[in-house]
């Protein structure tokens, strides 16, 4: 059987799973229904739950969607490292969480991507091993893995991935990369080069693509779709928070962070992410759990100082308008982009 | 008489001023011979030296090229900070300059533009004021204006600049911020889209381009043309030193620093930049006179270890084939990737 290539898409636009409270199944589904393809968040949910949402997917559309999965990383944090950072967290208003680690279910999540069969698992935080990777091949799942450099690009290409998800430093919420330690910072479009000139595999370019003009750029750079994630947090369709919605469209300043999760992640610059970055650790998924309750508190009360404004660095250009109807929008500007450049360039 | 404009290229590349020694003559007059916009580099150097280098080019071409010229900073930088920065050198081999600050010829380099009327003038680290500009406009030279914000391009903007340089964090040496304090580190993408929705300016992209594809990515955001530096720093015509071409050509990891000049820049992480990085403060160009022995020194005995070697972040992609040949083949590469871009969105 043929797994899902990027090429077959009536439109080269990919919805980003934006783990965490945006991704939905109304946003996924309208995404793919409109010829672009949807993105389910398998992160910070259990394996039940992710089975639901692609029930619910399917419900609406019959077209082919991917589902996003964390790698879980190597091994536990320093325990007294996490408890220093919880003391600076004291005076935050509001419980904070266990800072437990886990493996975010990775075989429960496995076993559903085996059992359900989405056109794409994508992965985020590591590349699976190869043998995994062959046997979601084998059960016809295209699987595409998120790197940040060219040497992770050379590792997921190594281990069989039939993409690549090239995420750009631009890109909000956490950076994919396999080690925190050293989180890729490479610009989209000096990564996209120093890809390409390496592989011939399909590329998915993502971060801080907001336009038909960017989804453009990255065509005519050689990519064979655009992630979008940032550009459809406004959509009625995403479950951004109120508070989170009111801060992407305005002039907010970006900038990278381990304040809320411990994992290396882009945000619009808050007093949360300002006040406790110097302190925070490398510690994902302890800071995480450690400052949900915060966040989830925060949100409650509308206070956006004090969650996590994950966004990429051009969300001020992002549209509240339903998701199928923008991503129509913009692959006809992307098209028009295109046709016009070339034209110039004779 | 009509000013410079981008459009008027018949290839889409400028070739980036590269100050403090790749830049050369012969550089300029190559890639503006083959069709391109050559520059020249006035940074670092005396009003009389650029003047030598105007007529050079002037004698090998009549093709127009531009000038770049650092504007000064408001104020000299706390002697105390700097003196603090020398202590941490004293263990360096070679000796050190004296941290004086200085405005780098700026009255005697825009007498000199007015005088020699090159093309294009344009600026670095700050913006003219709108008389300047409009008095350059008036002797017929088109004013750029280097951006790395959507602020700073609406500050050019009003100032009455011709173009806007847009330059991502994925560039090389310098930032070109007006303010060292808080330099812009937005990835070209993402800056040139917001850019874009703010002004009909022509906009000149900049930042990690080395290939065809790279500049006919922005050419399809909408860009007018891309600069490239990195890519022609191991042309034969470059000034580029011996060590820092074998490190361009290499895998080498960058990163911003302020270790060498003060103010923050690009370049592939050596000894130097990883030692010093930590305790550099934002003093330009105090500390650039402070280091310039220094590195002149491991530049004669070939020490790579110790020297700015400013990249942007796809060096590895730098050719080593003459400017012009370059020039003509990167464009004929950006035309074939567009029309394929083009015709694959349909």
């Amino acid at each position: 059987m043929d797994r899902f290539s990027p090429a077959a898409l009536a439109l080269s636009i990919v919805q980003a799973p934006l783990a965490g409270g945006p991704s939905t199944p109304a946003l996924a589904a309208a995404v793919s229904e409109a010829g672009g393809l949807g993105s389910l968040a398998a992160g910070y949910k259990t394996a039940d739950a992710v089975a639901a949402d692609i029930e619910a997917v399917r419900t609406v559309t019959a077209a082919p969607f991917g589902v996003n999965v964390f790698v879980p990383g190597p091994a536990p944090a320093d325990a007294e490292t996490v408890a220093r950072y919880a003391e600076t967290l004291q005076h935050e208003a509001g419980p904070l969480g266990e800072p437990r680690s886990d493996d975010d279910d990775w075989d429960a999540k496995l076993a559903l991507l085996h059992a359900a069969r989405p056109a794409v698992a994508s992965f985020t935080f590591g590349c699976p091993s190869a043998e995994r990777i062959a046997a979601l091949q084998d059960d016809g799942i295209a699987v595409w893995v998120t790197v940040t450099t060219p040497i992770e690009a050379r590792t997921a290409a190594a281990a069989g991935a039939d993409a690549l998800v090239i995420q750009g430093a631009e890109a909000g919420g956490h950076r994919g990369s396999f080690d925190d330690a050293t989180p890729g910072t490479i610009g989209l479009l000096a990564l996209l080069q120093l890809v390409a000139a390496e592989t011939e595999l399909p590329l998915i370019a993502t971060g801080g693509i907001m336009s038909g003009a960017g989804i453009a750029a990255v065509l005519a750079a050689g990519a064979s779709a655009a992630q979008l994630g940032s550009a459809f947090m406004l959509t009625p369709e995403a479950g951004t928070s109120a508070p989170h919605r009111a801060k992407l469209a305005s002039e907010g300043e970006t900038a990278l962070t381990r304040a809320f999760s411990g994992r290396t992640a882009r945000g619009i610059v808050n007093r949360f992410q300002r006040q406790h970055d110097a302190d925070a650790p490398s510690a994902y998924p302890e800071v995480h759990h450690l400052t949900a309750p915060l966040r989830a508190a925060a949100r409650t009360r509308g206070d956006a100082e004090a969650i996590n404004l994950w966004a990429g660095q051009a969300h001020r250009l992002a549209q509240a308008r339903p998701a199928g109807e923008l991503v129509r929008a913009l692959a006809a500007d992307a098209r028009a982009a295109l046709r016009a450049a070339a034209d110039r360039a004779g």
